[in-house]
């Protein structure tokens, strides 16, 4: 099985762990320690040996920072995290604080001694986080401190190593775009910022550039390394060759100089050294990155990662893959929801026999197809009754619940094949329930629902931005004073990451939408202690078709994602006659893909005819 | 007449203006220089002595910037200049260039020499605007060059004096709140910014502050003026004595130095040689100003003027004045379309007689009603046939067309009361229309409606931004394949500038919405050489009233302009049935608020009644 149910938190050391770092302050010459949850790709998944914050606090959530300073300390986390940070840490020494509400820089400018100097290790923090604490320890004249050797890890005795996992190439017929043709546009990017080189180290980035894929994080096939494109000669990979196969190193050899990772640092250096100027995102790469390069006498160009939006517009084999992707795992899908429905109704089911069943059955349907499932896209959010309305839930032997009749139970999930990535949510009505707990979840859902077709529906000029989107998905749920506290949706990557930017429906979301890009649609609604609602399909942007009397070229989404939408938990008194058209249509769609997947046994054929049923007439 | 109709575009000195102030280039050290359209308060309207782009280019346009190098010159104008600028300004000496697509630092990368040195006043761009030139110079390893003494004003010989207009108090009972009430309010957040003063440049943010106007410029009350806020000591108000009674002078010293304009820049040094911290916006103000802080060992704290959103947030006072300003204007808006339906149906009415009528009519309805109309609050954008669709349209002699039937007529117009600024777009079919036109019109018309009602009745959560908003207005035109390509809406002060920042209603305001913002609400569709189609109402942010069911405190808009939306260009069946309502509700406002106005005709109240019917039944 690719997800554990264990609690992995242990935060019994935090105390001592603290004083322990708190020891090296004077040597260091500091007052304070920061300690993100980040490596040196700042991704969203990190390798054991990265999981410093864990190590300190006990905290294992996907984000977070713990800073230390002799008297205090605190722990930063998002609203996904307010729980379970209370649950893991000793929060008697780290203060739990919401960072959306106090981001690190505001706790420091009130929290600081001062002329506070606040180290921090420059390969785990962006430029722009250092630039915005640097700001605010200003104002109580104090500083960051770059700290090269991380205290950490010299008190973690048992300190994992970095992970090896083989690299593999991923072929042209998959990527759709041949590795030459991909180093020539981002070149030509380069040039286009009056740059001379680019760093990559986001390995997402270097995955793509480079057509390979790897194993060195849970749930996204990275191998972690960084790479310097130049404008005008070849590539540098850096890459711990332990990974690579002779053929394959023989493969990348022929388009890049691959060296280890140990001189990633000499070749910063160097290329300061020559007088270059270094295009560099300080959004999204390691502060040390551009420190090397100034400090030998370079010049750091700022922009974003040049590969971030050549590798978000999909290409026509990255699409076409990524919906073979999604029948198999509709197909999937279906045989989970068929059982789920049969086996939960009276209440023996629970979250993680659910979550377990449905990794079982991706795993089947896969080998079947003859596409092995690589890992799940990231742990299955298996959810019940008050569960549901958790958001990031991710349940451990501790908080399994089984599924209730006359409960919601919410069931986020994703697969990573070799052709595509997916995610998807569906929530379900467990057993029956009585007519007003109907009522109740049929307006939510249905608020939801309507959310979720208003995006899949949207026809917007070029140039049209997620954010500009984001407010369609919750105006349902606004005027009856609901709303969600999570972006509408997110970029998600072909067999890469499943979230990846820069495109994304939520109020940050700037980048304007381009054909070829996907994205999650997402609306929920989540009423706490009680129950939780979501329904995610992916979709890609695509030129919309003319419509008469229409005058500019517009964008539109086509939906990927396959499976049906619980029927129960609709009420179709709250729908216009456009949304009830959508779902028939789309529940055609997903009836006539899958009903004849090879495999699906009667029963399972049954079900799917049953829950696509038109609402209509 | 606040209004006049001639043509003021000179273009012709374009080319020896040029080459004078090439001829400077030598002496001053520099290889081009910056003439925006700005003066030292970075706001819309310039006083005629700040006119130096005009005076260069024969550009009258509200937004442009010209840049002069020694081989060539551009002028940079925005969707609403791109065929005035055409008409003025001598394009074989200035190219005209689309400042969306091509922003003066862009043109300069790709223009400037290797090692280009330009000129600017600092007194007339901010630093944001500095900084983004300078980052694109450096790509050629150019610079950008402070001239203290604009080269401009050395040319132009007859060059007018600053405007010296009395300023005036603006009374607690009007403004709502006591000068001494908000000057502490800024402390506070001067405080709150660790800051140990602020600039205020804004003419604006100075008119509220200390509760006062002017009249220097066009169309808005502003009295010239600067002002240095301190966190623990009297504030220094700096606005020529000239402008002062001794009653107005004697009350502004109560709370403040009143001083010389001549002196601030020595205040600005005064405060670095005491080696202050100095909150500065570097969006709104002088890069001159941040120059002379720091240049004389202060510091810079960036962030926004402080009065901006105080000053955003409507007092009870003023949303009550700025409703009294709309019945007035409403009676205006009434007895004008009245008018126009009558007269302008054989074709002999003219776009300037319209304005002309409407201000006249503006004038007579505020002087029966003893609050005089202090200005018209822009110039009337009085428009019919294509030049409905030219966004930003001033009529002038050479442009004047006459409303011929068949034709729609769009008059955007706003008045300056003392209790109140507003600002009203209706669009009227002039005559009747054949049947394929009425049917084209009354689709864009409806569609344009509908997003006009989509924010009048937006429900949205605390937090939620005029961005987030943005595409409710759209949605029906976008699915139609259609869009306009201005913002929705924009910020309107009281009893000051009718385009008022930090809300808006736009890809671009990402500023919350807060209770007592007023905003315009105005989608349109433009039709390029046919009509042009704009509604506008301005409506205020409120707590919205509860649901039932509802959960999270929502926001909503009172809709507070009333005049009559032409129901003859409405299609009934585009329309759900809650936005009937809307509407049909809206006009039973209008006709409650204005029949027993005093001084309308019978013939004016009879239709006004027709103006009013319900769609409905």
């Amino acid at each position: 099985m690719f997800q554990s149910f264990e609690d992995k938190a242990d935060g019994s050391h935090g105390k001592a762990r603290a004083s322990a770092l708190r020891a090296m302050f004077d040597p260091l010459g500091i007052d304070g320690f920061i300690v993100p949850r980040s490596d040196e790709h700042q991704g969203e998944y990190v390798p054991p040996s990265a999981e410093r914050l864990a190590w300190l606090t006990g905290f294992t959530g996907s984000a977070g920072t713990a800073v230390v300073l002799a008297e205090k300390a605190a722990i930063f986390v998002d609203g996904r995290y307010t729980v379970q940070v209370r649950d893991q840490v000793d929060v008697s020494v780290f203060e739990p604080v919401f960072v959306i509400e106090t981001p690190v820089s505001a706790w420091l400018r009130a929290n600081a001694p001062d002329g506070a100097r606040i180290g921090y290790d420059p390969w785990l923090m962006t430029r722009a986080q250092v630039r915005q604490i640097a700001r605010a320890l200003e104002a109580v004249g104090g500083e960051m401190v770059r700290i090269d050797a991380n205290p950490i890890d010299a008190l973690w005795q048992d300190r994992p190593g970095p992970p090896l996992a083989a690299a593999a190439e991923h072929p042209n017929d998959l990527a759709g775009r041949p590795v030459a043709e991909k180093l020539a546009e981002i070149r030509d990017a380069i040039r286009e910022a009056r740059a001379d080189a680019a760093i990559l180290t986001d390995p997402a980035s270097v995955a793509w550039a480079f057509n390979i894929r790897g194993g060195d994080v849970p749930h996204t096939p990275l191998p972690l390394s960084f790479a310097i494109l130049h404008a005008d000669h070849r590539p540098a990979l850096f890459i711990d060759g332990r990974k690579l196969s002779n053929a394959l190193r023989d493969r990348l050899e022929d388009v890049a100089d691959v060296l280890e990772p140990g001189v990633f640092r000499d070749a910063l250096e160097a290329l300061g050294r020559a007088r270059r100027r270094v295009l560099y995102d300080p959004n999204g790469s390691s502060e040390a990155v551009a420190f090397f390069v100034e400090e030998t006498g370079g010049a750091i160009v700022e922009g974003a990662d040049p590969v971030a939006l050549p590798k978000a517009r999909k290409s026509a084999a990255e699409i076409a893959g990524t919906r073979r992707a999604h029948l198999r795992d509709g197909a999937a899908m279906v045989r989970f929801l068929a059982w789920l429905e049969r086996a939960a109704s009276d209440g023996t089911v629970t979250e993680i026999a659910a979550a377990e069943r449905l990794e079982t059955i991706r795993t089947e349907m896969a080998e079947a197809d003859g596409v092995p499932l690589a890992d799940i896209a990231f742990d299955t959010i298996s959810s019940t009754g008050p569960n549901g309305a958790i958001n990031h839930y991710r349940v451990t032997r501790r908080t399994d619940r089984a599924l209730a009749p006359g409960d919601l139970y919410l069931v986020d999930s994703g697969a990573q094949y070799r052709d595509g990535t997916t995610d998807v949510t569906r929530t379900i009505l467990v057993g029956s329930a009585t007519p007003e707990r109907l009522g109740l979840y049929r307006d939510r859902f249905t608020r939801v629902l309507k959310g979720m077709i208003a995006i899949a529906t949207a026809r917007f000029p070029k140039g049209t931005s997620g954010a500009q989107l984001d407010a369609l998905a919750r105006h349902a749920l606004w005027q009856a004073g609901l709303d969600f506290d999570h972006g509408t949706g997110h970029g998600v990557g072909a067999y890469l990451s499943v979230h990846e930017g820069p495109q994304r429906l939520a109020k940050t979301g700037h980048t304007p939408l381009e054909p070829g890009m996907i994205l999650s649609d997402e609306p929920g609604y989540y009423l706490p202690g009680d129950f939780g609602i979501r329904i995610e399909n992916l979709i890609v942007v695509r030129e919309a078709g003319a419509v008469p009397g229409g005058e500019r070229p517009m964008l539109g989404f086509d939906t990927i994602t396959l499976a049906p939408i619980d029927r129960r938990l609709i009420a179709p008194r709250l729908m216009n006659a456009a949304e009830i058209a959508w779902l028939d249509t789309y529940h055609m769609r997903v009836w006539g893909a899958l009903s004849g997947w090879p495999g699906l046994t009667g029963d399972e054929r049954a079900w799917l005819g049953a829950a696509c049923r038109p609402i209509a007439g």
